[in-house]
């Protein structure tokens, strides 16, 4: 069986890397989706239909240009992981554990345990917490084995 | 008509008092639904079952036992309205936000220009962006009217 | 048992008002729906949410305020009566009869002769299309007598 | 990562054969669907089901034989682009974008500046307007790369 | 608790009244929903649409106009009661049975012991068979007290 | 792209064949599916599991045990052909028409012209009615040229 | 807000009673649910279809009979509270409380501490576990205060 | 057709191993899937997220994360076959067919004819009662040929 996962979330360090490096070590036959992690061309994602003077209209066109991408690999994916780091909002991914519980899809967060207390409501979904991505590895690695 | 509108978010002002009453004031047929918003009382809600000497099974506990409430409201409402103050993580409401995104339930925002980029993708998915409640009283007049 | 239906489509003549007072006389016990029916109206509902320079967004923000009604209302009714003009695009009207197909809502359209051909589509999935709005009061009354 | 697109509309200019070479073009890893594009094998489909006098009842038999085919396709596809020219009725393409909204299915429009009033609605629930091909294959683009 | 209950199939019995009356005298707090029954009057629903020559278009249209009611008040019953009598196809009954069966909507058979061979895939998806309306009474009265 | 076909209903004549072999000669790419088609066979199919006295639980047995296999086969299909011959109730071949109904999968009755009237309700539902086997093929052409 | 909770599980002690009556005391207004609970009655629930000599078979219909009530009600509740007491196999609580899990239904489970580890899956999708009634009353508080 | 079938259930006999076998002799197209068999693998599958004191927690974590593994396979099968052994409460089995029930997707249990009592709700949706792992394979080749 081929597994499908997507990793929402923090696009400043290298975890993407780390969790699918783990799982080709592991020979775990996963296919990984993921959003735009090129901060700028995410930014800049709707540019191409026009520019816009107005920023919060710049936001929207970029955003909903990514949505058809993040949706559409969201939904076919088995699972989620889902990132928070230490800094800056990240209200997108906490949105996508919101879109994952309402569907059933199961989903695994990864932060630190700084944080533990204002993730409580999106670790209530969630099937896992982990701190590492060693940790998810083998979260994956259980499912296929 | 009678119409459901759960109020998500933000705890420390009064804007939910201000939509309430602003409805009332236009003699709008709504229910209001929200989730415990005393920080307290919300933090405290799983207590009831056993103390917890680790706070994230503290947490969890917690967060579940208010889940039975969100989730339950929020599948009743026709209608959200999300809001997002200029403090805080608050997931919780990103996590509204993705869950109504989801199950195709018409979601408002209320919160300031300052934060319109990292609500770029909650917004995408709104059908509109408020700053003050009296633009969200508007819109609900809008439905009923 | 009260049934609730959705009048979609044109604003520029007074179908609803007869399909509604028919239904009185004949004494069914029916609430009945609808978008803002004055274009105008229409038009600016987005406006209290701030004024737009650039149309496109102008349109946008108040289509997607008067989504938050019209999908709301349309979810809630058991049957549409989408009714066609013979001027004017009408595109919301053929976009509501694609959306309450696609939830298995049964609709009966109303519309004259000439514009058979370009509706094929519309009616293929309809349960019923109507010349008059007498007719569409006879297939209500069938419902519930 | 295999896209399934349908192409949704307009059959008298060559929009398709832009998009689909286009994407050829950038080695996009696509299936396109499509509805009958050939104006009177469309018209004709429900013939060989035995002819009728009525013009409404041939218009019917053929698009019940066309929707077998066009709700079968939209239906498995990930992504709809959704053409208005600027002649005709069209409510067929509105009836797609419809029927797409209803099912959270994310749709592209494509059309010009000049019939963006009339495309509000259509617009209001898309997550992308495109004036040109090119735009249409830069999103298509940002999916799988 | 209020119930809804759909009496499905043969209309040249009285099998209806009995369980009406039957569950009025037990108290029991049901709605009770059904086509049609008049058999002239079922095949003459369509014909205000306007007349045709053509015997397959006449029952199409009857059959559509009824199916906006039998859809409606099915879709709407929590249980059904499905009767077939031993004369006539009452393909119908059994298409609602298949209906039903998709929806997971309980239902029960109501036949005689003749033609259980051949609906033993009706029966099959069913909840309970039963012969007389006494025993349908007494299974509607278990559900209620 | 790979279409599946659920051939459904009279198993005394040779239907099926007629449509598979045609759409070979046709070089459709199809994928045809159907119940257990040996009369015995089918009757028998709940044997394995423990003989039966009475003739309602054989039946019931065997029904539910061709359940597995039917409604696995018809929830993968993308179309159904559902056909009607002269003689028998076929109440199977009704009720999985409505199954289809109910799931908005579309399907295509095959029946002679002498019924037409029994089946208006399960007609009314179909995308098409064919009265030979040539006419399917050209239908199922038409979704896949 | 009425509540509807239904109350699945053990029959052969008070507990439902100490729900209701604590629910009272607290002024909630929440109609319960619950299968038939005198144990003989619910054995017999199908005996009114016939008798059998095949002890398999009078379980099955009573069970089939049974569940028309037991789905509907299930279905109808927006929580479930799942009582697991210390003697018998109880599988039809389980049974229920994955039939919960499915339609993303919340349910708080009640059962001592004995027997955490068999219901280890159980809990995993459970909202909360109470060992008394008396937490179960406070949670249903939380929902509604 | 390749099928998919989820083995459920009992872990301390070798039933899996039979059918597994039994269908390759048959050489049925089948993937077969499972929750992990091995005992203190599957009690210990949360450890790998930290040590617990609690047994109440380290119970939820381990559960948690095997739920990954049988939701997303449970999910993906067309059929499963659930085992209750004669020993051990085996909730978790009866929780799967519950789970099962509510999806609408074909069960059969595999039991003993001592447990036909205990086991009459969860026999009351499955589609076959099996006592021997040859009755399955039987059931499963009915399918496939």
């Amino acid at each position: 069986m081929k597994l499908k996962v997507y990793l929402s979330g923090e696009i400043h360090s290298d975890w993407r890397k780390q969790i699918i490096e783990g799982c080709q070590q592991e020979n775990l036959d996963i296919s990984f989706y993921s959003a735009v992690t090129d901060h700028d061309a995410s930014d800049a994602a709707g540019d191409v239909l026009g520019e816009e003077a107005n920023s919060f209209w710049r936001d929207h066109k970029s955003a909903k240009v990514n949505a058809i991408r993040t949706r559409t690999l969201l939904e076919k994916s088995d699972i989620a992981v889902i990132r928070f780091g230490d800094k800056y909002k990240q209200w997108n991914a906490a949105f996508d554990a919101g879109y994952c519980a309402a569907l059933g899809k199961p989903y695994i967060t990864l932060h630190s345990e700084e944080i533990i207390h204002p993730l409580k409501e999106v670790n209530a979904e969630a099937k896992a917490w982990a701190e590492t991505t060693d940790q998810v590895v083998e979260i994956l690695k259980n499912i296929l084995n």
